[in-house]
């Protein structure tokens, strides 16, 4: 995978976390192990077309980051991973992905996303099911946790 | 939502788990409801990209319908939803959007996919995130059930 590809979507999701709900996420360590799994309570999910490369992006959130975001975006504190809060989730997929799309547009990679889904249940893991190699970053915060994977298949 | 873009994925969903597995699966009612949810316990999705349209489609198995596929498919055994599980799941998933990419493609709608993700985790929820309506197809067998869920923004 081109390493140029990734920090679009870090600095990006560092960016919305910020700017829509006033959380510091920090970087962890990044895993590039092909068997690495994220982890997650709700995650959101996109996936990217390009001319040449395609690939998919998601964040999975702990049950208490996504409860916080809410509460900081939407001022309304929620106790359960209801309606609204995958609906949040969707939409800061959407955000971060459309984010990236422009860093990445600006270096010359023009991609197209598609729709965002967002699955709910505790524990769950995801496995992006590319050819190619993947960054599996985790993100800690005062406020939860979060797991961002990006995976193209050049 | 265009009518036309849901049978591909119907037939094609069909038609894959009978060649490749011997399995038949029968469509049920389809549901339209905004608030309809595929429940599942391992789901492939995979995004579509085309020139106006943009969409996801997912299909989420019970673990009965995984696990009898996979030993169908495969000739072997297993009792859990393991990377195996997972595997087949995500390559089912890109060979059933790529059948209804062909015959989409045959109608003149032609539509790019992204890579697919896996996700497994008990009874966990799938919500496709596009502003437009929605299809929830589930589908039963004599080797357990699945949903089909297809989301066009046109």
């Amino acid at each position: 995978m081109n390493a140029e590809f990734v920090n679009p979507f870090l600095s990006s999701f560092i960016n919305v976390l910020q700017t829509m709900a006033q959380v510091e996420v920090k970087p962890g360590r990044p895993s590039l192990k092909k068997d690495a799994i994220a982890r997650g309570d709700v995650s959101g999910l996109i996936g990217m077309v390009g001319p040449t490369a395609k690939g998919s992006f998601s964040i999975s959130f702990d049950k208490e980051l996504a409860l916080n975001v809410f509460r900081l975006m939407v001022g309304e504190t929620i106790e359960e991973l209801s309606e609204d809060i995958t609906d949040m989730v969707g939409e800061v997929t959407n955000m971060v992905a459309g984010g990236a799309k422009r860093q990445l547009g600006e270096k010359g990679y023009e991609f197209n996303m598609a729709t965002p889904i967002v699955v709910t249940g505790p524990n769950h893991t995801i496995k992006h099911q590319v050819d190619g190699s993947k960054v599996l970053m985790p993100f800690i915060s005062e406020h939860g946790k979060a797991y961002i994977e990006i995976c193209f298949n050049q």
